[in-house]
This record gives C-alpha cells, structure tokens and sequence, in this order.
C-alpha cells in the first residue's frame, strides 16, 4: 500500500502544489492574499447551521435514538484518536531514539580510532536523516513542514488551509519528523506531533482518505465543520497529552492556544481522549521496559524527573528568579522577531527558488548542525572529574551515548570530562536531563554554557522555517535551560548556600523562555509541572511565567500569532480591535455591489454568475404576491455546485414549485450537500452543462438557508464582529432597519423542559420549570415539520 | 465601624428579605417564578453593549490613553482581588483553627475528670458557635446561606439574583463560616470561600458598598455588567485558589465549573490573581509558623501531603480502583437526590414558617452532630496499639486534639486507641489527614469505618440546605476517602502485597465522590493533585473521575445545578436542548404583544407604560418622510427610569429635538445610566412627577440602544439560542424579514489592521494584510462621530 501511495503521491504533489500556503507561486504576484481567498488555498469553514430543507427533513427524520447515538460514536471517536496518537506518538519515540542510539553508538566506535572519521560518519547520517525527511515534505507533503500548529489554530478559527489534514500531511508528519529529529537539528517532535493528532481526529472523521480509497461510510456523522471542529480539538490535545506525558497539559493547551472555541461539554470529552493517550503510552513504556524496543527505554518520552531538586526557596532567590522571567521575554521576543524575518525572506526569496533550494538548504542546515556539535566540543578543554561521591550514584566519566552527566569526549586523560559534549554532543532529551540535573554543582563551566547557549539559538532560529516538520519546544528548553543554569551557578557562587540546585533554576529558565516565545500561561504551567514531576516548583514557575510573557508582550506577538500572521492565516482574535467600535456594519461592508439571486433562477445566469466572482454565499431574493421583494436566504456556492453538477433539479418551466409544502419529494440526500472535509470539492469549471440545461431553471427555495444571521446596516462593527467570532460564521447579512417588532426573546423564552423529565416534574415545576411551554410545544409539533418558506411565500 | 454597621444592617434585612431567593415570602403562592421575574429578585444581566449616544460620546472621548489606563486598572484589580481574597482565607483559618483548638483543648482537659461534663462542654461550645452563624446569616445576610457557587455560577450565566454580591453577604460569609466550621457541623468552607472571592472582587469593582458609604468614585471603571463580570471570575478561582491552595485548581474551576463566558486574555488575569493568593498565602503561613496564630499551624490549609503513598500500582488494582468509581458514582447522585428533596421540603414546609424555625433547625442540627460525634466513639471498644516502629515516628497513643493517628479516648488501658474517635471526634482536616495516611495499615477497622461513613453520610445530607453558609467540598472529601479506604483494606487483604497502600484507595475515594457528586473533571483533577502534592497518581484520580462522573451522569445532574434550578436560577446551557431545533423564533415569542414606544413620547405615556409591565426593554418605533415606520433601538426600563428621575430631557413640544446632528448637548452623564451592581436601582414607584410634567415630551432617541440584535421569525430556535447564549445578551429582536441585503459581512471584512503597527507595516503586508482598509479607516474617522441616527431620520 505505502509504495503505491508515494508513487500516487508524488504526481499528485505537484497538482496540490499551488494549493498550499507555503508553496512557491501562492504570493508571486504580491496580490493582497485576502482578495484573492480561494486562490490561495485559504477558505472560511462554517461552523453555523445551514438550516435547509434537506437538513430539517433529515432532522424530522432522526429520533432521539439517532441523538443517542451520535454521542456514542463521538466517544468512540474520542477513544479511538487517543489510542491512534498514543500508537503514532509511541511509534515516532521508538523509531528516533534507535536512530539516535545506532548513530551515537556507531560513531563512538568509529572515533576509538579517528575522530576525523567520526565526523564524517556523523555528518553524512545525519545528513540522510535529514535528507529523506526534506525529500518527503517536499516532494509529496508540502503541508508536513513547519509545527503545524499555528494552522491547527486557524483551522479551529475557522479558517480551512487545504492540505493541512491530508492523509499525505499525516503520513509526511510522521517520517518527516523521524528523519528531522533523528538527523540531530535543533527541533523537536512535539509540535509535529499535535499536528499528527489533529490529522488523525480529522481523518478518522471523514472516515479515512477519499483520495486513496481508504474511506468508509458508516463513521461520517460528522457532517458539520462544528463537529469536525470538535474532532480536531480532541486530536490537539491528544498530541500534546502523548508528546509530553502530559494529560491535563494536554487539555489545557487546546484550550488555551489552539481553540478558540470551546464548552465544558467538549473539555469533558477531551479530558478522556488525554486520559486514554496517557493508558496507551504508559502500556507501550511497559512492554518496552522489557527490552523490545531496541535502543528506546533509555531516553523517548520527555520526562526530566527533577524530584531531587530543592524543595524550599528562600525570599532573596526570587530576584534572580525574576531575573530569569525577564531574560526569557526577551529572549523569547527576540526569537519570534528573528524567525519572523528568517521565515519572510525564506517565503520571499529562497523558496522561489523551487524545490531544489529547500532540500539543498535542509541538508546545508544539518552539515552545519552536525559540525558544529561535534566540532565544538573537540575544541573544549576537558575538567577532571570531581571527587567521587558513592552516595549519588553518578560515574565519571561516562562512556558517551548513554544516559549520564560525566561525559568521555576527546580527554587526555581518564579522569576527565567534556562539559560541552555533554550537550552538543547527546540527543535532546539527554542533554536536557543533564542540565536539569541537582547535586551536580560546578558541572559545566559557565563558558560553556555561554558557547552553547548562542550556537544552539542561533541554529534554533536558521532551523526554524525550513522545510521540516519542526518544533519549538524542545529547542526552547534547551535555550531556556541553558541561561537557566547559568544564573543558578551565579546565584550559587554569590549567596553561598547549599540547599540551591542550578538544576532548579534550569527549569526555571526553560518555563521563561517557552513562556516569552509562546506565550502560553496555564497550560504551559502544568505541561512543565508534568514533565519534571515535581509540583512544589509550581509558585515559582507561575511567577517566571507570568514575568515572561508580560516582557515578551511588550515586544511582539506570540511566536504561533506571529507565524500564522506570515503565513496568511487570518485569526480573528476573541475581542473586536478598537477601531471596530467606530465603524459600523455598513461601512465595513464597503460598496462593493452584493450579488443576489432570485428564487427561481436560469441555470445560464447562475453559472454567469459563479464565474464571475469568487463569492461563497449568496443571497437569494423573492418577490410576495404584493409585489415588494424580501431575503429569502442564502445559498452556498458549494450547494450551487452540486445542484448544476446533479442537474436533476433543473425544471422547464419557472413556475413555483410545490408551494403547498408538506409532500415535495426531495431529490437529494443530505449528505450530498456535506463539504468534504480534505479536497476542494468541485469547481465550476469541472461542470459541462448543455446549452439545454443552460436554458433551464431552477427553484432556490429548497436549498439554502432561509435564516442567516443578519445585523442592521448602522450596527457598530465591534458588535457585528462579537457576533461574527462567537459564533463562528462565515457570512452575515447586513440589512436596513426592520419595519416593525414581532417579538422580544429574553431569558425565560429559552428556557425548555426535556420532554423525558416529565416524570419528576412534579417536583421540578415548583421552581424554575413552567408546565404552559411545554403543552404549547406539543400543539406545534404537528405542523412544524414543514419546510417555514412556504408559509411565508403564500 | 462595625457595630453600626450591625444595627443598620438588622434593620436592613428585613426590608431586603423578600428580594432574596431563599427568603420565606418568595414563593408563597407557587406562582410560575419566571413570569414574575422581578418579583422574586432574579433579573438577566446585559452583556451587549448599549451603543446609545452618552456611550458613543464617551467612546469619542477616550483616546488610546484612556484604554491603556484601562488595562492597568484591570491588572491592579486583579491583584487586588488576589491580595484580598488570600487575606480573607488566612482569616478565617486562623479563626477557625483557633476556636476548634480551644474547643478541643478545654474538653479533653475536662473529660480526664468527668465524660459527662465534657460531651455538656462539647455540645454548648458548638451550639454557641452555629448559632453565631444561624444568627448573622439568618438575621443579617441571608443571601449568606449556602455554598453560593450556584448563585455564582447563575451570576456568570448571566442572572442577577440580588443580594448575591452584597457587602452585607460578604461580611455574613466570613463570619457566618467561621461558626458553622468551627461548630464542628458536617460542612466545609471552601464553597463560601469562592462566594467570598466573588464578593470581594464585585465590591472592589463598585468602588465599594454604596449603602454603607464606604464607596469611592475613582475604580468604577467597571461600568458594564461585561467588565464586572471578569471580575467575579477572578474572585471565584481566587477563592478557590485560597480554599485549597491550588492555583492551577483555581484557574480551571472557574473555567470548568463556574463561568459561561470565556477568552484567553482572561485566562492570565485570572491566572495572575491565583498566583497572588498562592504568594499571599504562603507568607501568611510563613508567619504563623513562627507561633503569631495561636492554635493555626498544625492544620488550617488542607494540603494533605501523601507523597508516601504508593508509587506504582499493578494493573490488578485498577478493578478494585474502578470498583470505588461506581460506589462515587452512585453516591454522589443519591446525595444530589437526597440534599434536592431534603431542600425541596426545607424550603417549602420549614422555612417558611420564620426565621425562628431556621434557628431553631441549625441549632438542632448543631446539637445532633456534636452528640453523635462525641457518643458514638464513647460505644465503641478500644484496639490496642501496634507494635512501635520506631522509623515511622508515629507514636501510640497520643493525646487528642493534636495531629496524630492513633487517639486514646475512653479507653481503659494505657497503650490503647480508639479508632472511630480518630475519625469523629477530631477536626475534619485531621480526620482527612488520618484517612489519607500512609503506613498505617490496619489502623481502621471496617466497622468503625462503615459507622462513620453511614453516620456522615447522613449529617452531611441534614447539614446541606441549613441556613449557614456551607462548602461540599471537605464532606465529601470525607465520605469518599471513608468508602476508599474500607475498599483499600479489602484489597490489602485480597491481594496481600506490601506496597499497598489504604491511603492512596482513600484519596480515590475523595476524587470518586466529589467527581459523582459535583461532576467537575479537569479541574477536580487538579485540585486533588494540588491538595495532595503527589503527581504519580494523576492516571488513577482521571480514570476514577470518568468512572465517576459517567455513572453518577446516568441518574441526575451535578449538585450545583440540582441546586441552581431548585433556586429557582434559570442556568442556560451551552447547548440549545433538541426540541428547539424544531421552532422558530417567532414560536417561541408566543402572541405576547410587543409593547413599543414612539421617539418622541408624552411623559404620561411612558409612566403608564411602566406600571402596566414588568418588561425591563422596549422597542422605539419611529416613522420615515414617507410614512414607513423604523425600528430605531430598543430602550432600557432602567434607562427611562433615570429619564423620569432627572427630568431634564422634558420638552414641552413634541419636535425632533436637533436632527441635524453634531453639536447636541448631552445633559446626561454616561455613569447616570450605569447600573448599579448591588441595589436593585430606582423603581416606578419611587418616582413622583407633577401633572406638568406627565403633560411633557421626551425624545427617546439620544438613550436607546439603536442596534440590538435581531433575528429574522423564521430562524429555528436552536439558532436564536446560541445568539443569546453566546453572547450573554438579555433582548434579541424577533423581526420579519428583510427587503434586501445591503452587504455580506465576511472574515476578511473583519481583518482591520491596529494604526500602530504601521512601524514594520512593510514587512507585514506582504503577509496578511493588505492597506486599502487602513485607508478607507482613516477617511472615514473625521464624520463617524456623529450620532448615527440623524442620518437614517432625515
């Protein structure tokens, strides 16, 4: 199957090419992106209810029993995306870290006799690492690079980026990760990993990819983006929860980086996807313990336990802990800021280029990498070992490649170390324990942590924007940790006490640069918490945090904000700019001319009109027997499309159709009208109409939305914006002033007794429930199932 | 201060009495509540913002200046919540710690000499204390009884019940929980420590208690029921944060359980304000160490630190585990049940015969509870101590009242314990700490175990409804571990392995029965790692949590909203119900006419139209040139009412007043019409007017809010729900349908660049953004200020 798929892949990488935000030609012309939507691949999803007469004769027809239903296969849903994460999350863990152990071990070996040929060993694996890493993104899931996770974000903003939930992205995340990490560059796999969640919601979704055959029918009651929504939601936070070991980390993160959306129904629902991620990792962790997984058990999974840090903190420590939080905003700040301009000029210039250019650049950045970490080292004196303490059970030194502080690496003498190889030298995790480590005091040298702490930022920031699936957090770790420690030596030169641990401080320094970066608060609280083990740090990672962001506020955008801005995702962020208050709906509309259609339309003047604009809705208009005109609704383009596609809507003559209501026979099922969820769908110019069908009509009514959200013309645009972002629509009318009031709906009008609760209501009635609506209601039930227009158009 | 304070207040109570929920006159003839919405002191809060002209004028008046100053005022208050709510808590812990110490002390001295006179001591000491308590709240501060979340949580809903967030209520909290806690009653203070929090930041957000003159103008920057809303977030996980000294717990809480409206950049305040409580907290503590606190220090803040407890668990133990979900499924919904009917009958038959009834019942309960925790430990036999460990420092037996396992109380011999009184007769944090502890296998036995748990069971169910303010939170933390524990013997002795432990089954326990009682998830979750410093057991607690929550989901709701709806607190839920999905608004509006004023109305018409309704918004109907009448805003009760107060909008004639626009002179301040958060404002029938002024005109146009938000009558309710839920309004317009679209609001009309970030707009707009609007803006900036309805009337 796979070698099919990439042969299919490859040619069909070069058709999706254009489609994707970060290919070559999508910005050639400098057009401003928004005008030209479609053409980028961007398109708005809709998270409102299109109430039409297929959706109405499909709820008519569903029971409660379909309602019940429902919600078993959502749960199934969320049991089995959290057991695919866990799997695909425990699959990339094992596949790196025995890349990593084999390259380690192989190049220990080779530089016993020469440590010319060591490096070239380590350069040219890592260089083919990072090779087919690039080679998959490039040629076959352009969407696979980068984290992914500002486009899971605007996905959950409800903007759909094609590309980004493809099988092929899934499958283009997961090698091109292994290859990227395994290749030793200065990024993680966590990142890549929530994306791998979130593919894995979506497609188990849509059930499994239409392109390649793989689909089923049965599991697509997710017919709605709003579903799909909540799908997506459960994978984010199931990557994140198999990432970091992190189950209420995980929860926490989709709630407050990645949705922008959100009810506890849902966080009930994503707490048990975290919940079973964490059974299925730590089930996979124990069958690994026994030996199965090669050189996996010794490192994977990042977790740094630091339960033998300090417990207690004395009040003078909180100023260089301060301290920290301020170096990490801005530091962090300047992360964004650098890779912000690194990312523009590589969109604007290298990657013009062609492929070539970015899979050049990619193996360029890993021989960089590559020498730099072993050639730096080798310039390193190395320290004698400090006296043996039997107690702590640490040896020095260590033969490299294996977990331990004390490393071996290019000594004279035996009992010597390298404190610089012990973090350029050694996978991510490894180093990250080291600098995380207590009771090791005057470990490294402070100059050595200076030469990593800029080589590593500055390959962090070349890193970041080429074509890899690449992540912040680790990279942010290692940076944050790095200076962490160096102002704990400080701190443990200058107040002379013992129970300081430079590892605490280490932590603390990484909570400060992921929190001036990402600018995350809660969540990225307890995804620390989580990973070190150790809760009694939590006041003062909340302190640094807090500190952090507020630095890196003051400076620019978080690092994901400032990513997607560049890559034309536009986020509507949850409160209205200032400016919004002063203008009005009217105004923002412009005078552009809208384009309407009336009810009974020829089919030549619906596809004049679809090829004339790029327009998504339309509203439809109709005229009463008194003549006035009224909106009837608005149709989607999409819905548009299918109609001209199916033609079997198409009638001789524009005569109303059936306005007696009750018996039309519908000749579409609903699913018909579903968007499918990883193609564009069709286009108009796929369809061939004859000039007979073009000479045909047909009847609106039944397919489009007969009740949009609308707003008067003179309505602030704050508000229409409120209305806009908290509903997640994707079209609102605007419309003069109504002539009159019909009704007031306030509070009590929303409030409806269930219908089942009618056995305790005896009790209930005699507080907040009223018995008068629920009589009302079962009187209108019979006459209700009739599509509204035809009562209105009569 | 406080002493005339006291003798105003009694007065006070009495005429607030029937505004409050739990009064005994609110629901006397069993009237359908929500028709009589005033009447019962439950009103809708108004999350829109009222564009009418005094707010427009005012936003013109603001420059970016005054949104900065806005900000800041904001992060102060948040810190100023922080500071306080943290103060308050170590108040009442203090206070509480003191008098169970003395209580403890002065008993035990006695009981040496005679059991008699003790249990007499014990039972007076304790009634002395609830009644404190029945009395301030009863008397005083009645909206004081209770736990308050649902009050709270209706709060954040978006209802008003009043007398909720009063400075009175604040004061009756405090003190009223510290009687009813130190009364050794089956409660907790935690529930009222979140209303405390919320009152806090509600008064510091007025400015203060107007009635009490302790009110300041400059804070009330607050003006909109939007902007204090946050507030009352941040003091809710404040009090939380405070109660378990779980910031994080804190943070989620409010999200999870209490609030209904959320957004990211709330989320870091309220975050920030956590952090503070934990900083205030941990100095307080800090302090009292040193022996300030008298008795405080040896329990007080429930951190019950079981980082003793197992480490690891086989996967045998989760059937057992899994087991001790059900059982906190199942009782948790039985004790929703039982407190629903228990407060049912309490407030229909008991409380309404007086106040006096209400004591009587507290101080019966008061007696009860002390009789059987005092007597019931005197039946049972006493166990003879286990062999002294000496590693384990746990000394046997040990004198009462101290924190300790193993209490010598009526026994005869010296090396003797008795374990019921370890359990009853004991603080409930010692208690707590006992049932959690580690290595102390065999310390219960199942029987003293299962007569507690039954005996608790039922005081906690009695307690529940009384009127002193009351927490769930400790109870059932009691009852849980009590159940948890029994099955943790069970399986020490099924399984006979040595790293069992009891402690940690009692801990699942806790987490069982507050997750079938409450159904929180996450942010229980994280409470009950915070509370026990031991991150290991997160996987169980969460598998436990769902268990529990499932199961206890399958019989009824959570207790808070069991109680809010039995408070007659009409909730709305983040979903429309499914019914709804079938009517249209105009269904739902029923053939309630729409009672409507003109622009320009007879001062003797508005009266009239005042005293007919109890509406709290009123449409404004005005006529074009042509004859055709316009909807032109909705019209707020409380608006008109300040109109008729002040009286200088009268005119003798009925002429547009000034419809050219521009220079009008606004006689009003925007505070005039800001509503007041803690007094129901002015009525009808406090305002008298002269038959002049009856005679006069007002031009209601400068005061309506011209955009409200509408819908058109065939939109199906479930749509119209989610306007209303979504944006916390409190009128939606039900209007027929448009004649015509004017414009399509889309995403990208919404994208609107900030004018300061014009410095690197070079860079930014090749991305995104695109300038065209900015120019449009800034063109149209010089004639937005004008009052937009001047040019729709002219």
């Amino acid at each position: 199957m796979f070698s099919n798929y990439l042969q299919n892949g490859i040619e069909a990488a070069k058709r999706v090419w254009s489609r994707i935000p970060n290919s070559d030609d999508s910005e050639l012309d400098g057009a401003p992106l928004l005008s030209t939507t479609n053409a980028n691949g961007v398109e708005s999803l809709d998270y409102e209810v299109i109430e039409n007469y297929a959706y109405r004769e499909e709820q008519a027809n569903r029971g409660k029993l379909y309602v019940g239903y429902h919600v078993a296969v959502k749960w199934f849903f969320a049991l089995l995306i959290g057991i695919c994460t866990g799997l695909a999350a425990v699959f990339i863990n094992i596949v790196v870290e025995n890349f990593a152990g084999w390259k380690f071990e192989l190049t220990f070996n080779l530089i016993q006799k020469s440590y010319f040929a060591g490096i070239v060993l380590y350069v040219l694996i890592n260089l083919a690492l990072v090779f087919s890493s690039v080679y998959i993104v490039t040629q076959f899931a352009p969407a696979a690079a980068g984290s992914g996770i500002p486009e899971i974000k605007g996905y959950l903003n409800g903007i759909d980026i094609h590309g980004t939930l493809l099988f092929r992205t899934l499958i283009g995340k997961i090698f091109g990760s292994i290859g990227s990490v395994g290749g030793g560059l200065a990024l993680g796999k966590e990142g890549p990993l929530v994306h791998t969640g979130a593919c894995i919601a979506s497609l188990l979704g849509q059930g499994g990819s239409t392109k390649y055959h793989l689909s089923s029918r049965w599991p697509q009651v997710f017919k709605s983006d709003r579903d799909r929504r909540d799908l997506v939601t459960c994978g984010c936070a199931a990557g994140v929860a198999a990432a970091f070991r992190a189950p209420v980390g995980g929860v926490l993160f989709a709630l407050e980086e990645v949705t922008s959306w959100w009810r506890s129904q849902l966080m009930w629902r994503v707490f048990f996807t975290s919940a079973i991620v964490a059974v299925v990792v730590r089930t996979a962790m124990g069958w690994c313990k026994s030996g199965n997984c090669g050189h996996f058990g010794s490192g994977g999974f990042i977790i740094w336990d630091i339960s033998g840090a300090q417990d207690d903190y004395s009040f003078r420590e909180l100023l260089p802990m301060a301290v920290i939080g301020v170096i990490g905003g801005l530091l962090g700040a300047l992360f964004n800021q650098l890779t912000l301009y690194v990312t523009y000029w590589r969109r604007n210039y290298l990657h013009k280029k062609g492929t070539r250019v970015k899979i050049i650049e990619a193996c360029l950045i890993s021989v960089i990498t590559s020498v730099i970490s072993f050639g730096l080292p080798l310039l390193r004196k190395c320290s004698p070992c400090p006296e043996a303490d039997l107690d702590s059970g640490i040896e020095c030194p260590r033969p490299p490649g294996m977990y331990g502080n004390y490393v071996n690496f290019y000594c004279g003498k035996d009992k010597e170390y390298n404190d610089l190889a012990t973090l350029f030298f050694n996978t991510q995790d490894d180093a990250i324990r080291n600098l995380f480590s207590a009771k090791t005091v005057h470990e490294f040298s402070a100059q050595s942590l200076l030469t990593f702490l800029v080589m590593f930022y500055a390959l962090a920031v070349i890193t970041f924007g080429s074509a890899v699936p690449a992540g912040q957090f680790v990279p942010g770790i290692m940076i944050g940790s790095t200076y962490g420690r160096l102002v704990g030596m400080f701190v443990v030169n200058f107040y002379r006490k013992l129970n300081i641990e430079e590892g605490t401080y280490a932590l603390l320094g990484a909570a400060s640069f992921l929190g001036g970066s990402m600018r995350m608060t809660v969540s990225l609280c307890v995804i620390m918490v989580e990973i070190t083990n150790n809760l009694k740090l939590l006041p003062l990672i909340m302190l640094v945090l807090l500190i952090s962001k507020a630095v890196g506020d003051a400076f620019n955008e978080g690092l994901y904000e400032e990513q997607a801005r560049l890559r034309g995702i536009p986020l509507l962020e949850s409160r209205p700019k200032y400016e919004m208050r002063k203008m009005t709906a009217k105004e923002a509309c412009g005078n552009q001319k809208v384009v309407s259609l009336p009810r009974i339309v020829k089919v030549a003047d619906v596809v004049s009109i679809l090829q004339s604009n790029k327009h998504n809705g339309f509203p439809v208009i109709d005229h009463t027997r008194n003549g006035e005109t009224l909106v009837i609704g608005l149709v989607l383009r999409s819905h548009l499309l299918v109609l001209l596609q199916s033609k079997v809507d198409f009638e001789h003559i524009p005569f109303l159709n059936d306005s007696t209501g009750g018996s039309r026979q519908m000749r579409h099922n609903f699913n018909e009208f579903v968007k499918p969820v990883s193609s564009k769908g069709i286009s108009i110019e796929d369809i061939h109409l004859t000039s007979d069908d073009l000479e045909m009509y047909i009847d609106l009514a039944s397919f489009l939305n007969p009740s949009p959200y609308l707003v008067p013309e003179d309505m602030s645009l704050a508000k229409v914006y409120n209305l806009f972002r908290q509903l997640g629509l994707r079209h609102v009318f605007v419309v003069p002033r109504a002539s009159q009031v019909i009704g007031l709906i306030t509070r009590k009008d929303l409030l409806i007794e269930d219908n089942e609760d009618s056995s305790n209501v005896e009790l209930r009635s005699t507080g907040v429930r009223f018995r008068r609506r629920n009589n009302r209601m079962f009187n209108r039930n019979a006459d209700v199932e009739r599509p509204l227009l035809n009562g209105l158009l009569s």
